[in-house]
């Protein structure tokens, strides 16, 4: 019997991912994930067997995954960002049931809250929710509840997937239910292709946000009350009284 | 004219550290930072300059590091977890004000939401609130509104500085006011002295989270409506309709 590695490989630069998934994808034997995130690797570890699946095959991606463990393999599993933060970890747990076997390892990594909050300035020095609007899995009814929750309480928001082909609309209708409750001038910072090639970091209100062109590769990041610019930069104050 | 470099160097195992924190680490002259952060990382870096400060002197660190990089020094100021998420960067950037110099770059490293939520399980699959207990800076108030407010979204919440010596009692009166919305049954965990001595995880219902006698070497999460555990672990499904 094998080990399935689940290894959270951060935004998609080597320099990104923990000493830790970089001895893992090191030493296993084979590297499973959706496509486009093994393509981050695959030159650095040209030695191994590489499995791929295309985008919402999570659940055949997993299986496969533990059936190459199963069969005595060493297997990680690549998921950008983090490996538990809408990753493969807790799907893996799910289809290994009450199961012992096979030996299952999981390996955080950045997620886009960190990464992209580091290239837009310092916007999660203060409390934050974290969101995705994708509604594959989700009613859209719960995101609008999050959201006007999370903008109620003064938290900061992060918002995964704001946007793909099959869903152009949705970070205009997020915007649009927050607007019910934050002001149009509310800080907002769109991080896109975080340490891939084509980075970009863009400020704007939320009033602009509403409007901005979101694709799958952005992380958008609405401040708080107290969230404002220092030059360039997106910053929540944490709130020290001698600064 | 030296440069700044904040640098999240994760719970505190070296190999948590991202390839590039490491890198930063050996290719500075200085290491700031809170003394048992830097001691989590001396061993490693014995070469170095030391500047560190106590608790709560978080002003006194960022200006003793902006000063020894206007002196010339290439200074790495060292965070645990995330250098943003209730990390320095923010302090820095505002310490620094409009200022160009000297230059600052902030290194994101893993947070206690992606580490301890690895060390429980994956409870954090779905979207989340992070909130700390800590009301040094935050009125308690605040603290209360956010926490009602995520648990009535069904948010899962990841809990930060759930107690220290001078406010002992903070967990038992967060989980007073998630027992108003959520029941007694909620499955919640602790995780505690991640990747260094004396790590450990615990699953409890929120009913015994209550009582649960914190520090503040712990991270305390909360699951959502949907969180359940599978074996020991504390898994909260992203809702995959073929599992």
């Amino acid at each position: 019997m094998g080990k399935l590695i689940v290894v959270g490989i951060g935004p998609g630069d080597w320099e990104d991912m923990t000493v830790r998934a970089d001895r893992a994808l090191r030493s296993c034997d084979v590297i499973v994930g959706y496509h486009v995130y093994v393509d981050l690797v695959r030159d650095r570890y040209p030695d191994k067997e590489f499995l791929t699946t295309g985008m919402t095959r999570e659940t055949d991606r997993c299986r496969m995954a533990l059936e190459a463990a199963r069969e005595g393999k060493t297997v990680a599993m690549v998921c950008s960002g983090d490996s538990g933060i809408y990753g493969m970890a807790g799907l893996i747990y799910e289809l290994r049931g009450e199961a012992a076997e096979p030996e299952v390892e999981v390996i955080p990594g950045l997620t886009a809250a960190c990464s992209g909050g580091a290239l837009l300035g310092a916007p999660l020095t203060h409390d934050f929710a974290v969101i995705s609007l994708s509604d594959r899995l989700t009613p859209w009814e719960t995101i609008e509840r999050r959201l006007s929750a999370a903008a109620s309480a003064d938290l900061s928001i992060v918002l995964y997937n704001p946007a793909s082909h099959g869903r152009p609309d949705h970070l205009r209708r997020a915007c649009d239910i927050l607007l019910e409750t934050l002001p149009p001038q509310r800080l907002c910072g769109v991080a896109r292709n975080i340490r891939r090639a084509g980075e970009s970091a863009q400020v704007m209100p939320l009033g602009e946000l509403r409007d901005f062109p979101a694709d799958m590769f952005c992380t958008v990041f609405i401040g708080n009350s107290q969230t404002r610019t220092i030059g360039e930069l997106l910053v929540t104050p944490r709130g020290y009284r001698d600064v």
